[in-house]
């Protein structure tokens, strides 16, 4: 899909197409719509960034608990969304050892209590090893660099599912 | 529930109890998480509003664009959320005649087209000879005017969703 297909879409379509690229939050896809038409994937991504930019502390923590624990209980239950099973899954985090995910059930309940919203990262810029590794040292944060720290992440974790939406072969490169 | 149980809530299972009183919009539930104690459903519903009233006007109109049709695809196709699913059929939307839901169609399509968002009206509200005649009414406003009507239907129908979950007897009036 280029860039010319991206911005003839309706609301709807949109939203279907683009509206988990934040975690659980089509609200902000249904709100940059209104910011089309987008020169490019980055413009679209920049629209993304800026809107969430522009929310209150809250806002930011709000979509930081709209996203899963890694290995957690959706994972488990097998009520992850499509996304996320998939980045999960290339992570290794479907085929922890029971030590690991002991270790990682752990670390993610400590960093919960400490921060009140979930450890998040972009599951596909890194390995099992660095995910246990960065939640540990994340842990020991202040919780506004946290917060910060997270949405970065989310915005990594969009940049690639918009790619993965639009980048289906080079011939169509934004 | 009442108040101090739904304030001992984690934000996981606040999440999971109130995510859709903001149809489609779990990201509202979580950021007015950081607010907590509330003193009492009202100030629970005043959270949610100022939040709301706090977004820029494409983050209003993102939360409206989460809104499916009256009597449209989603109700047709079964793929409603429980909440606007119930509310639908209350108002009689999932038994029109031929005649009613070929004008809901178009009135929906001229009113989305004008707008480019859905028309959103509190369904529990209203009958059906009442929401086509709003419907047709409202296609003739000004989209700021129909934007600010908009998220008040909004509020309204989470009002409701909020005491439905909470007022599920008389002794727990909050």
């Amino acid at each position: 899909m280029d860039i010319s297909a991206v911005n003839a879409l309706s609301y709807e379509d949109f939203v279907n197409t683009f509206g988990n690229v934040v975690e659980k939050c089509p609200v902000i896809t249904a709100a940059v719509w209104s910011r089309r038409p987008f020169v490019s994937l980055n413009a679209l991504e920049a629209a993304i960034s800026d809107f969430i930019d522009e929310l209150p502390e809250s806002g930011k923590e709000g979509i930081l608990r709209c996203h899963p624990d890694l290995a957690g209980r959706d994972l488990q239950r097998g009520t992850l969304t499509r996304e996320s099973r998939q980045e999960q899954a290339g992570a290794g985090m479907d085929a922890l050892t029971s030590g690991e995910a002991e270790r990682m059930a752990r670390l993610n309940e400590e960093y919960k209590k400490r921060f009140e919203f979930p450890f998040v990262i972009c599951a596909r810029m890194n390995d099992k090893a660095n995910i246990l590794l960065q939640l540990s040292e994340r842990c020991q944060n202040e919780r506004a660099v946290e917060r910060a720290r997270g949405i970065e992440e989310v915005k990594k974790i969009c940049r690639l599912r918009l790619q993965s939406l639009l980048l289906t072969d080079g011939a169509n490169k934004l």
